[in-house]
């Protein structure tokens, strides 16, 4: 049985870049099964590609093959790392894209990609995903071995974004990502507000002018209509409203300052 | 050999929603054929799909699932159907998106989709084309027989469009839908006509100050650029311009009125 | 094992057009594999057709089919060809479209499609796409032998672009495209320059109010940001920046005069 392989860009819809990538992998493997997940992710933003990844990819079958090119530093010295991540294989910069997916589930092996006869023979400075990534995939999705792409890596790399400030009786962060919902996912993670906040104690949140109480269990516990902040499934705490848009009502875009204080 | 599966929606060209219906389809039937008719029906614009899907769906081989989601009763009591039509099987919310099809092609078996065994273990409130549709016509493309997913039910929605009305010697409808051509579709159906004209009588039409006569049988019978009036194949009469553009000619939109007198 | 099918056409992404050749292919091979290479062609923009096909469709698995309908001629005595070149098969009006793929690679074969036992039972006269050259493809696909699609064809057509003026000590022309990366590329073929320049001279290139020296060999001869003159992989003369835009420093577009002196 063939192993899905599932592609994830910032390429644009309908991108003849996209089916170059396509021809390397069907060159390899003819048999090989393609299922775009989108090409609209923004122009080099790497969190919107992350966020996306983590929502959907896991939603394929086990042992699917994921590649996501969105690839600010291609042609520099970023690695390209093989992870599997929750029973699933992820081709991909290491350069944050697998953030969300390593947070909500498990890395089971990392390897960077580094051995080049899996690659096209001709690699361009510019379009890796075209002459190593697909190619990496078509090749996993014959059954090479991981480690055969190169040596074991340590760690992933994180989301290169602002750290929230951990006071006395207050977190400041901001805003880094507005979902396809409206919802504002901030730089804050579970881990801060255990590491800030006393076990179970509640707070108040102040965002672009406006304020709720958190934390929300799950959006259900509330009225439509209601501003509240939860920790989604991002792992990070969003401000949201409850069947609307918070980027709606708040105004709000990436970088507004968000401050929890109790 | 598979049946193919054929994806219709108002989610947008490229949306990670389609994705993920397909990741649905695939973990149930990881070697299903998937097709996209279209992504680009406009939001909730249930006329304009129920078009698409008669003039698109048909073209595919006999026996294929067409999945049809432009869905603004979400998560409401509308019901979902799979119906055999012309030898396809179609899964849709029951809204009139299969009324086209139905006027067109024999309805030959109706089933309303009530058994959770074969959606995905949670349904969401808003997606059920990811979780309820999607599988449904993944389960039906591995042979499961069409009366496992619920009871027969007795007839289809219809489009809630106005009502013509049939006087001594005029009828009155509307422009209810606008097609890729510029075609003026009406909700004047042919059964309209029968039931309020005398057999064979010709009619002149008024639609946005200006006049033809009518019935033109096919477009053919007339020289390029003439205005005609003509039951079209979606089974409406149609205001329309050889080889151009009603919509443009007559600066036509929806809601335009359309007079019929003898 | 299947030979990959592609299409490339000008009908917009996600356009159920695309759908209906999809189907029609569908309904001859079932097992068909179909890849869309793009169908973000502009309007009946031939040259940028024949570019895009050039630059993707060999890098598909030998012995594909590719399908590339940019048909502005449809309905009209252009003949439909089903071309092999470089050990691939094109099927394609012959406006031109095969341009490049011919500059670059052998022309193998070279039939008309004329048999209309492999097209659909009806032919519309606009869409030659779905009715012939979709259902060519899937019979090629399942073996049919290229000589049954009609007789052999002496020469592919030409783009229909000006001729470039070659003088005694110039020559003169324009340019005809400007691809993806604002190359600006000109109707001046290596052809032109070896009859018109003496062996090795290099000269002078005048665009847009901005020259250069040429030729170039290649992009890696010359430091980024710098305007170069080369014979580009289109085999014609481009006007290019360095790692940058031709078309945005020059503020050029096609139809610009590129005047070559020595």
């Amino acid at each position: 049985m063939q192993r899905i392989i599932t592609l994830t860009t910032d390429f644009a819809a309908d991108s003849h870049y996209v089916a170059q990538m396509k021809a390397s992998i069907l060159s390899i493997n003819a048999d090989a099964v393609i299922v775009d997940v989108t090409h609209g992710i923004a122009p080099q933003n790497i969190a919107q590609a992350a966020l996306v990844a983590a929502e959907v990819c896991p939603r394929f079958p086990a042992a699917s093959i994921h590649v996501i090119v969105v690839d600010p530093g291609v042609g520099t010295a970023r690695r390209i790392v093989l992870a599997r991540i929750g029973g699933h294989d992820y081709v991909a910069p290491d350069n944050g894209l697998l953030s969300f997916l390593k947070r909500r589930l498990d890395l089971e092996m990392l390897h960077e990609i580094r051995e080049p006869r899996f690659w096209r023979p001709e690699v361009s400075a510019t379009f890796h995903g075209r002459d190593i990534m697909a190619p990496v995939a078509a090749h996993l999705s014959l059954g090479v071995a991981p480690d055969r792409f190169g040596p074991p890596a340590a760690a992933l790399a994180e989301l290169d974004w602002p750290t929230p400030t951990i006071g006395r009786r207050q977190i400041r962060g901001q805003i880094v990502l507005v979902d396809y919902f409206g919802n504002l996912i901030s730089n804050i993670s579970a881990d801060d507000l255990r590491r800030g906040l006393p076990p179970g104690e509640p707070f108040d949140v102040a965002c672009a002018g406006h304020a709720t109480r958190g934390p929300c269990r799950t959006y259900g516990d509330r009225a439509d209509g209601e501003l509240v902040a939860l920790v989604g499934s991002s792992g990070m705490l969003e401000v949201a409203v409850v069947c609307g848009s918070a980027a709606e009502r708040l105004k709000a875009v990436a970088g507004e300052d968000v401050l929890l204080t109790w």
